[in-house]
């Protein structure tokens, strides 16, 4: 299965971090507060501008990219995999 | 009976699936985080631009879609089966 | 009397459904979910462009439309019938 | 004593109408659902565009119109007359 | 003391009316519905359109303008009087 | 020490008043409803327009101007004195 | 690790003060009422226009810059060391 996102929007496979404090106890997501981190999938053709032109995305796939905490709240399982899909204004930057 | 959507709006039936856990039990709407899956059965003409030329829309009939889990709120039934109406903007990407 | 919408806004004939359950209970209107549906009985003479234009509808007199739930608010009688006002964006699809 | 509105304001005269229920109760505001109606009484000389241009109203003065129902909480008294002043994007139609 | 207002600002002197009823009790301001009225004495150059060009304001010098009941919120204390200074877009209408 | 704002940022200097009622008391700040005052200590280069080009601000160094009650609350230490940073669009005229 | 801002992104290395009163107590964040300052250690490549078009950002690395005290909530551990992600509209000003 493919997933071809519209536009402006891109998919990204997020990175799982061990998540343990000093003493080894799992932390719930609710105490994180950095950024989420991942790896772009597969992006949209482009933002469309107001003369109704493409602006082609600024990421591309296999990017590692940054993206806001509240990014990650559009899922969507491909291949029993699950992958967030966001737009790509919630991405921060690019992480090399 | 047949449905002409305006401008960017879509017509989308909904794909069902079996809402059972591993035990068995039946999930109410609530509980699913996923976003919503269909199918495209209608399109619009197209998106107004400031200059009031249309912008013909991303996805066509036939299109397997992903929209967010808030788009499924207007529904119409059409010839007896039950279809959700949406700007294109919730639609999230097309699976192929 | 005569009714002339201003710019891109649209007079339409609520079309009154039967609103029983199987048991024949009559359902208050806040259990409805699905959209309504009316007759288009006048338009306005198009929607304002930032440049001043006036862009023309796509609806006309007599489609039958679906609108969302919330557009129903702005009712005027005109002789003797009620009729709703609202604007053309609030037209989801022209049914045929 | 003369009132000239700026830009898209419209000043209305709001029609008085006998509010008697069936039984000739008299019902107060609150308990009507219907927009309002009045006569065009002055107009401003037109919309400020987005490059600076004026474009005039589509109403002018002795129109009989109907407004929103929130659309006649500013009013000015005039020569001891209590009138309406609105933006013109508050009156819904014209009728003749 | 002299004050420049910045863009589409205007300064104006409240006219200060009777507040009384017939019984001759003075009424406190949040009991008043009508809009207030008062003198331009201060007029910016003009608002800044989205080219970057001003437009020149409607009002002028000496006009008696209504504005709309909380445009008189900003005031200012020039010479020991008390001035409201608010956009040109809170004034309604020129009354001659 | 130099501060540069950026774009159509500007930096004031608060104008310091005796805040004493008639009988000597000391005023909080929140008894306070008239705007507040300063001199302007540095400016941004221009506010950017939506074609990308910079508007010069109308305001300059030295000028004495009044802004809105609640333009002050971003302030920073230049120098051991305590300056507002605030955009041009919250102040409302230079007094001269 | 290298991090690259998207757009009108920029990240910053926040400027740790000693945070302490007269008396010598820590004050917890909430305490602080001033601008934050921190030194620009990355940029995006420029904001974009609405006609697609990429302004350049008028920050640069190594500037010294002050920032809205909401503009800290986004940030990433790079190399170990933990930064903030804002867009260059929450800069207020370059420190020299």
């Amino acid at each position: 299965m493919k997933i071809r996102p519209l536009y402006d929007r891109v998919v990204v496979r997020r990175k799982e971090e061990e998540e343990t404090t000093a003493g080894g106890i799992l932390l719930p997501g609710s105490a994180k507060e950095k950024p989420n981190q991942g790896e772009v999938i597969a992006i949209g053709e482009g933002k469309v501008l107001e003369n109704g032109e493409l602006r082609p995305l600024a990421v591309k796939v296999g990017d590692r990219v940054v993206f806001g905490q509240y990014a990650g709240s559009n899922t969507i399982e491909v291949d029993g995999e699950k992958l967030i899909i966001m737009g790509e204004s919630e991405i921060f930057a690019i992480v090399e």
